[in-house]
């Protein structure tokens, strides 16, 4: 048996916090936790974290931070796929577990480690990310799930910490939340069944804002090549930029949601989220795609999104496939350049309008609705009746039918 | 050259007021007017679109119903379909111009009359909608198009009433203005380019709505096999729920949007719309199915509702896939049955639960995010492995070749 | 522990015969063998494995006809969808796998068994099948899978029927096939590697056909809402239509083919096959829908029998998209009649013509690269001017994009 | 009226041939004709067509090597996409039209010209091909086709030549040829209804080689991230490689077939194709595909080579999608690199085996049908009760719904 450390992605919740003491005391190893920043994190967090780490019994606490790569890695391409799933989730949370997977393997291989751990339960779909993703990235690490394969209920965790004298976990009350940068996730007692919400009091980023609402505000957005470079027209790193859209929008409540899911094992999972940054970029991002590009283009991205969208949801990043998409959203960014005007109002953002030196519509001379362009009205006739002829085509053999007969 | 009745296809605006006169003048035959209702038309505006008709020179004027037919042959699958455009636009208008194709080519039949005639230009996409039915349907009609074939203008129009004292046309104003039972659409100054939004005043089911906001209102709609069947208890007649909900939804300014989209055409327009029905029937809808239909059937469902609403929005209704698509639609509804719960707010709609005998969620013994029922921790542990394979066997594969090697 | 029968699918192959006195000695319970005919088991074949089952020490033997069911429900659905894995085959076998289980379980049910036994191994795809839908159809039955359990190697297989005097294996030499009314498959030493195929002498049904070429033959296939309905003008079942056409097809070669495709399991497998009956009936279907379809129905029935495919490949048969998928199918064969002309020549088959009286080539007047018909040389040119639009719109975009300029 | 020359693109059949006369006197401009060498063209023939072209009253005639560009910009997609039309034709000829336009455009350009012509029917899909590529490189050139708009018959195109002495058209007997690098295509008596095949000595590459067939053949075709490389062990440019691959295939007869496709037109049409090298690379290429991409990789690439193939046939290779395709194409390469083993055979080729340095099959440490690898049994039977979830609760629920009620 090994005596190098375990290395353990930590969150501080009660799943990872209960594995602090009894990875330690069941393998009788080193645990090192490591907080994979990918959103969400205050300073004063950081610091509470590593705290609680070493109370638990942490030989060592890390914190590596990680929002530039999930942004490059990941959101980038989520905006430019404009990846919902369900017409509605924004992916929220999940996407970045491929990311902590490949930090993880990282400290392990720095540390000199062959066993990392994680929190996760046997219902939920994190298990997969994880273990998918650190299979394909180091076939060669065991990856210890005590939560998962002990089947450790929530208040036998607390008595365990409870009688090691713990400190205790700031549980967000009754629910369980997960929290980055494209996100929030909340789970309670009304996401275990489908027919209720969860109370105004429950939402992590806008709690209240829809009881006092607020008077709309004008903000403009920016994109060049697809990604977002500036925010009331201060240029930002994307990372800052979408801290700067979250806090606007959760003023508003705008982005939140229940998203009702198949979950990876193949049941239905139900859970309420808030997205601010991710529905005001989304919306924006779609509207100046739909002024630079094609029609063909977008009913193709559309497609690859829906598939894309499947693979990072599932924990698949790492199949090459999404290479290939990512390649083809890439291309399709070119001229996706230009600004969005929007307002924010409670609970909705409102497209008012978009601009671009590649847009499509100042490119028709034709004005729609009033008078045509590039084409005659004969052209336009013409092509009228060539696009007939499928369904003529179709009545013909179709009455034909009718009367008993064929037409050869 | 027949003296039969030309059949003008007449909804009261300028374009088919302007074709009355100028169709009797110019082909020296009586005009018909047919006013198809396929939503928005009160019996007020029925009697005016009459007596206008008359005193703009009609011979007869002819009102037929076919809300029933509207949502019978075409709402319902755009329900059963979730059918939006670009993630938004739920084809508020354009749809019905089949229905409308049709029973103009049926009054041809029984007055008698081989020509008929639409008020459309040569810029937008009804003149497509328009032709391609009627090819389809009756090929050996005649089908006129003055303000199409003869680029007539807006101000040439007037004058040519004016000298002729015909009634004035109600114009809406400066919008131009398209009216059913799925919704509006408003054109106008802002939507010939990209840059801004109409104003509040220009809306027409919702004008004010956001400036005085009304506190939130809870209700519920129940579906039966994927059709709307009660509103707040009520059971209606699809025609009266649609109703029913959009003078609900239309108070809080719920389902505007600016529609930036392609033409038949192969260029972009821009629209303004309003769909307080689609917007909730669509939500409500979308959410159930979460409940009741399988992932693969969302899937699958969503891949032939882009289709399916392409076909609609580009008047390819009578394109057989098209009944192939709706026999695909009509079997996946059997179990979407059950309440939705929702709440109305100023600028959306929020949906608080839904519940069904038919639900996916409650049939998961498991309870998510806790516990698991169906498998056991070491069945889940078997199925992360097993999903792993495809990003382990490329792993290997890529690690190999930048060795530069094979590992044949 | 029950005393009931175990019921064992039963093939005769090595796995299943070890099956036999392995349970029984195992669980000491009785075993009751059950052979399902998907095809390919003469009335000698039968008569043999009866004897062999009691042989082995099977406490009876059941045989049950399965063919028209499984014809009805599947194979059916897969000519409608032309469906081939890899635009190639035509899943021989796997796709009856849901059909026995159906036996298996209603066998179950009807001796009173709560145990059921495949022998399938921990490698293969048929574990998956079985249990999914055996878990589906009756979740209370108990699956027992000693060969992929126990991680049992042919040898270890092979010595243990040795010990017992157990009549010998006619293993088809050194290969393992598989063979069902919808082809066969033949798995060996070449088909463990990628870079050879199986010598001439391995295949089942057409061993030598490519050695002494016949001379080529007309025969005519008839379709009556896609469904085979006569064979050279004779009207047959459609179980006997296929082995008719598997005869006739098999003596020229007709339908071989090596599958390298992906597993359940995410690995990859390589197998040959034989489907003479599905090569020649998948192609003349295929042009028969080619003069009868649009393009809009067969673009969108390929794109959905490429996911039917996977699922039926990958034992979701059950999953309830495969219904919707179906209604799909059978609304587009509606006007599928027609007689197909074909050519078989030594390794593979020639479609000279086909002949319909619902063909749309015969409906179109204009006269194909001669003249047009329902169209004017005027309407082409405005079609093709109207189809240039969005390719012009994008170069003037890309022109002035290069000029570093926009436009608007 | 300008008096520059009328660059048209000139094939020397009846049509273009026609145009050269008819456009010098109806136009009173000199008519210089351009021929693009996409294939097919010796030098003798070359010869030949200039001298014809000056006989017939050109001015100047032109020919463009193009083969390079052909293969660079058009058949490496085709091929990376292993794109095929109605899971056959592989767009033999019409996807060199858009690299024609280009060089007419840019001939046009140099000679200080406005104008160019082409001799397309009203009736076919090169027009559109044409006009459609024209409008987009060179919006400001006037396009002619004669042929098409003044609905000129062949009779009276011979008759009109004849009167001009003009030099006879060599016109492949009855039947109407194009011939490019990627296959020929035959159009007649035949192909006008549905019912019969062309003759044997109608073919133009294989003529009479199923009548006396060749013993098989051993080869080696060779693929570098996607692109062949070598043939039978020779390095060799793509266009040389392909003509020694039609070479070789075309005395076998491989390849042949009949094409019953949509027309751009939305009509049907038929026509016979012979294309011995796309035949042979496309199943090379697709095997090693099978052995080098993942699942997800080949089916997501089959959707997108579906829509890019009918965008190539329709005309709309300069729809910026197509790059996004190409993107996504080029990306999936990068591991397509091995060796594919082929026996040639009267009437078909077969796969008889391929390696590759980055085989999936070998990475699989498992042996299929055999042992497990990468898993264990206990594995593979928790991600087969895993993926029986879907199926499960789907038939709990329906079970619920039969019984009259709900389970919640």
């Amino acid at each position: 048996m090994s005596n190098s450390p375990i290395v353990l992605a930590f969150s501080g919740g009660l799943d990872t916090s209960f594995c602090v003491p009894w990875l330690s005391e069941k393998h009788q190893r080193p645990v090192v936790t490591l907080t994979v920043n990918t959103g969400g994190i205050s300073s004063e967090d950081a610091a509470e974290l590593e705290q609680r780490a070493l109370a638990l019994g942490a030989r060592r606490h890390l914190l590596v931070e990680a929002r530039p790569q999930f942004f490059d890695q990941v959101i980038r391409h989520l905006i430019a796929g404009n990846v919902r799933r369900g017409q509605s989730y924004p992916l929220c949370v999940g996407a970045e577990r491929g990311i902590q997977a490949r930090f993880l393997a990282r400290a392990a291989s720095e540390l000199g480690s062959d066993t990392v751990a994680h929190g996760c339960t046997a219902a939920g779909n994190d298990q997969f990310r994880f273990e998918m993703a650190m299979r394909a990235l180091a076939p060669e690490i065991t990856v210890l799930a005590p939560v998962r394969d002990e089947s450790l209920q929530r208040k036998t965790q607390l008595e365990y910490l409870r009688q090691r004298n713990a400190p205790e976990i700031p549980a967000g009350g009754d629910y369980s939340i997960n929290r980055g940068l494209w996100g929030a996730t909340i789970g309670g007692r009304e996401t275990l069944t489908s027919a209720d919400s969860i109370p105004e009091s429950a939402w992590v980023l806008s709690a209240g804002a829809l009881e006092k609402p607020l008077a709309e505000e004008q903000h403009e957005l920016e994109f060049k090549a697809g990604v977002p470079a500036r925010w009331d027209g201060r240029r930002l790193p994307p990372v800052e930029l979408i801290e700067a859209v979250e806090a606007a929008g959760a003023r508003f409540g705008i982005g939140r949601g229940i998203h009702l899911g198949d979950t990876i094992l193949g049941a239905k999972g139900r859970v309420a989220y808030e997205a601010p940054a991710a529905e005001v970029l989304l919306t924006a991002h779609r509207e100046l795609e739909k002024l630079t590009l094609g029609a063909a283009q977008l009913r193709v991205k559309d497609t690859l999104a829906a598939v894309y969208g499947d693979l990072v949801h599932e924990g698949k990043q790492l199949d090459p496939v999404c290479r290939n998409i990512e390649a083809f959203f890439d291309s399709s960014q070119q001229f996706v350049s230009g600004r969005v005007h929007l307002t924010l109002r409670p609970g909705s953002v409102w497209i008012k309008g978009v601009e671009s030196d590649h847009s499509l519509l100042a490119a028709t001379r034709g004005v729609y609705g009033e008078s045509a362009g590039e084409w005659t009205p004969r052209d336009a006739l013409g092509a009228a009746r060539v696009l007939s002829l499928p369904g003529l085509l179709h009545s013909r053999v179709a009455a034909s039918a009718k009367k008993g007969g064929g037409h050869a």
